[in-house]
């Protein structure tokens, strides 16, 4: 059981990012933070002859990161009550993956994700969509959703004072060591 | 009453495109299509002391006809549940807006907003957490929410079979027309 | 394919009564009135020996139209942003049927649902979280969910003039109309 | 600063009591169990001229208690995936309130409400539309949405085995010991 954990804060040391590390603190985890990285926006090329062309960036590295690990969690601010642009466009990549590598959904099936989301405005109602919206990716490509926590946090260092988040944190860190011991 | 409609589809001419086109057809409407525009997905930096800096795209500009128009239609594809990821870069962005723009928030709370969503997999079910974050989108920055249409469309040119989305956009049309109509 | 409406309002001659006559007009269909049925509340005795006991109500006589139709409409007013007390109760009953009938959800499994809802304050939109609350109803009993129509009325006759709700409902009907032909 | 729980459960005892009683124990704290009362579901008559009419039962009494408190915890196994039908058959019924008690919408924007949920398919995913709801009845109202807890059980006690339950309800406790304390 592998574990990567994706961040999708456009901020180093944020919020977001100090909440997934308590997680995966002590872990073995690969760690990608897509503010790294340069994702191009999909063209989507789907109803082409030509299908999606190759794409000059780092998808394609990610994407592989993605399928070499078990255990997905992925990491977002809620920006404007919906994951960050960042992973927005990361994740609408999948659908050149879907037409481009016919074990893709298969290989996705197997997986368990996790969700982590930090916002400011009445998160714990407010990012509800975006739960729901994760459990509909999840299900098209049978990821199986293993939980989620929802931080509340508008200050850098506000997270700390967010109990619910922090033991929820340590909950999900505690699942995850268990699949990690169970499945070695 | 002037009306911007913002087409967050990455392809041309595809289903999303279409409806838009119909709603809009015949009125004077300024178009931009994301996908002819280069944003960068936002670097928060609301928490630093400098701000955010400039970035050397098309954001200003968009923005800007944002602000002069005063019926805003959000036009995007259901990719992953969501909307596309060229259009959250650019909603993401409006949080720089609102920290440079002392007038934005008051600005921005004296539109109407209208949403079209075209997707394939059970859009009237799945794209309901959309909806809802358009709201707190909307609700945010106090833009009027006056309605939405979600269509159904998998291949090119299915939109024209969906007869209840024709018959909403159509519905929108007549709404638009009538605003425009009573506040000249 | 035979057609069952179950009417889940209080108030007779509504507007949701009316938008529902309006999908089954000319249509072979069996009629319930939730107003005119006595349900209790469920007595949750799904973890007693004994089990459930009989309950003297209409409760058995409502459930046995549902399992003897093929298509069912669960017509309601938005009482609340949810469904009618009265409606829910009878829902709630499912879970007695689920412990004493063995057959109960692979006999749910084969009927059709749709759904009709009438509410007064931005139903479209708050009426959501009840469409999504059908859809796992639903899926629970794996009843195939065939689509809804919102309708928007505060007044007595006020549906008559919501144009949209009155498209879905032809359309809704068309579709039934469709069914009930292929399968006859 | 006076705390009434609902308890919206038909079973005693059951997983939804536990919570709560954790949430409310050692508190001044006055409690309604709805499966002792009998509340009939409501008869819309807010369209007729003579409106209302007396009810034979036990609502009265019970949103008096309401009316006469100031923190309301709602709690409520999810049946069904939304509020059972004896608590739906309640707040159905203040409709009647509304239109037959003049101060009933400003005496409600004075309070603090609560939600605690307890079902037995991944609440924490299936619950959500169920807080919405709530929200949007407390929205109405203008009661202030304090805080959730949505609890995961199936069999009797198992609520005791989800450590995040029982630590979302210490800290539900904590705020509302708060409130009493500040407010006195």
């Amino acid at each position: 059981m592998k574990v990567l954990a994706i961040y999708g804060s456009s901020r180093a040391n944020g919020n977001t990012d100090h909440l997934t590390d308590l997680v995966v603190e002590g872990l073995p985890c690969t760690k990608i933070y897509l503010r790294d990285k340069r994702i191009e926006a999909i063209e989507d090329r789907r109803h082409t002859a030509e299908g999606f062309q190759p794409v000059d960036d780092d998808y394609d590295q990610v994407i592989s990161e993605v399928l070499s690990h078990d255990i997905l969690i992925f990491a977002t601010p809620l920006y404007w009550y919906g994951m960050s642009g960042r992973m927005k466009d990361f994740v609408d990549r999948w659908s050149q993956s879907l037409r481009d590598k016919p074990n893709f959904k298969e290989e996705m099936s197997r997986k368990k994700g996790y969700v982590i989301i930090v916002g400011g405005d009445n998160p714990r109602v407010k990012a509800l969509p975006l739960v729901q919206q994760f459990q509909y990716i999840f299900d098209f490509v049978s990821i199986d959703f293993g939980g989620y926590v929802i931080g509340s946090a508008n200050r850098p260092g506000d997270i700390m004072g967010d109990d619910r988040a922090l033991f929820e944190a340590r909950k999900m860190k505690e699942e995850i060591v268990q699949l990690i011991n169970q499945r070695k």
